[in-house]
């Protein structure tokens, strides 16, 4: 099969490949119905992380199983399955205590802008949709792998509740659908920062109230002015930088919760400047898995509809035009065809 | 009267200083029933944080109230009181939401090392207890004042749950209250960390199960061992520095609760290995104030003796043999006697 593989930084090549195979009892083969482009694979791709060596790429996921391992019991040829980024035995101390991401056995999934996927861990892994899928849905679904996980882990994270005052800090795709999240845990109010006009305009859609536009000092005094000096309730970070991890937790009033997901690159936190903040900080790679009943629900059952942020969508073959249309923020996100 | 100063590292005088009087119509004039050394005293006493001029000390106290100014409404003269090291008006939205050590209008109170105390912001700050105490009481209620409330803080921000399993980093009298606070809370079983036999004996008085002498990535390894390798549900951080921050973080579990209350004192948190860690982080100042109504209840009805603390009392004016008492590690805490 053709494949997705990283040669170094904006050196994307679509590139003959192994075709995958079941290697454990325990694996399944998927035939993809549709993969995508994350916010994340731009880390690499733009030189931020190292790229020593030529990388297959992708882990976002959802599709038909083909064949499952002779020890597969709850997955099944033929059904429509969707997974997270990381694959989770889903019994172990640390799945039940519902952080499937930091699981036992955990494996990182890293090949899946490919035709066909092989995931380890297959029953722990997969959750099935109730039926096959129409194809309008595929989006939806698509998003429910990562980036509506993530966004909806960063507002669980930040502990939205009814009637409470929100700010989202990051317009990619996953702060996006934190706003759409937070929208749906019942926030009262929701303040999305972002400069960009189409994302701006996304975030009104899932929920926003207001935008910021400002950013790091000024941004932080705008949130305090539009919460009456106070700051919000619960702030969502899904960028992962120094800027965007102090602005969260500035933007955020005594006692209040900050909810990171954007995976940190050069974060330091200072000890006092966080003590005297009094906030609540939890976060880390979003334990997707625990969500997916929840959100393959919602989606199957119309009442959210995550795809919206694929703005682009191409043939896998041309997925390193997906790539370069989101380095240079001309797409939110692109959803890639097999 | 005579009051307790600190010079510079190591030089504690008690001298000549004004007596308070009422400065605003919101003050409170109390004479000290007692006082005591925080463990927080001895990092400018260290030399550790500057001393740039002469510093009056202390921010522990309970007396009785012997003034009032006269904006002044609940707090009267002759009551018995106790208030926090932060002065508060405890109707701010900050106050409201619980976390008075972060009030608008909040002062720190920093002159407690002496008979005579002015109290800013009586009314939102004092809680007078039921009746004037029997002298047996004291050395408990004066507890309540910070390190009662700082290691009781510690345990909630640590969403200590009943059945839970706890560790307890630090030995101090925070961290030996924070032990004793995770068993009013309900903690089925409390490892507390100390290399100190007195330390480790009041522990087990408090309600610690086990034991750990170890520090760093071996304190880290036989918390894990004691847990089946998933570590501490929740963890109380009761230090301040990197080294007790980071084994306090690793010690828990993912998904597992830090609350941390040592004041950090050169503390930079890796964002990735944080966001790996996957835990909850809390702390700040203790909200002493939020506490307590509760807390002197419990002190009054005998249900909890946080005073065993204090293992050496000194007459005030003898102060600066109380401070190198507790910098030698001779006492835990020692309580003055004006």
């Amino acid at each position: 099969m053709l494949g997705t593989v990283l040669y170094g930084p904006r050196d994307v090549r679509f590139e003959e490949r192994d075709t995958p195979t079941i290697l454990k009892p325990t694996d399944a083969i998927i035939r993809m119905s549709a993969t995508c482009v994350c916010g994340s694979d731009l880390w690499p791709y733009r030189g931020i992380n190292p790229v020593p060596e030529p990388t297959p790429m992708g882990h976002e996921y959802c599709g038909i199983v083909e064949e499952v391992g002779s020890a597969v019991t709850s997955i099944k040829p033929g059904q429509f399955v969707i997974g997270s980024f990381f694959a989770s035995d889903n019994t172990c101390p640390h799945c039940q205590a519902g952080y499937q991401t930091s699981c036992e056995q955990k494996e990182i999934i890293s090949t899946a802008q490919a035709p066909i996927l092989r995931v380890s861990l297959a029953d722990g892994t997969l959750v099935a949709t109730p039926d096959i899928p129409s194809d309008d849905l595929i989006p939806s679904l698509l998003a429910v792998s990562d980036v509506m996980g993530t966004g909806w882990f960063a507002a669980a994270a930040a502990n939205v509740k009814p009637g409470a005052t929100i700010a989202v800090v990051g317009d990619g795709a996953v702060g996006l659908l934190g706003v759409l999240s937070a929208k749906q845990m019942g926030a009262e109010r929701i303040i999305a920062m972002s400069r960009h006009e189409s994302r701006q305009r996304l975030a009104r859609e899932f929920g926003a109230a207001d935008i910021v536009a400002e950013r790091g000092d000024e941004g932080v005094a705008r949130i305090k002015e539009l919460t009456d000096g106070i700051g919000a309730d619960s702030v969502l970070e899904c960028v992962g930088t120094q800027e965007s991890m102090m602005q969260a937790i500035r933007s955020t009033q005594p006692g209040g919760y900050v909810g990171y997901v954007g995976v940190p690159h050069g974060v330091e936190l200072n000890g006092e400047a966080l003590f005297y903040s009094h906030v609540h900080l939890h976060g880390g790679p979003a334990p997707v898995r625990r969500f997916l009943p929840q959100l393959i629900d919602l989606v199957w059952n119309g009442k959210i509809n995550p795809g919206k942020v694929f703005d682009l969508t191409l043939p896998l073959d041309q997925v390193a035009e997906g790539y370069r249309a989101m380095d240079e923020r001309r797409a939110i996100k692109t959803l890639l065809r097999p």
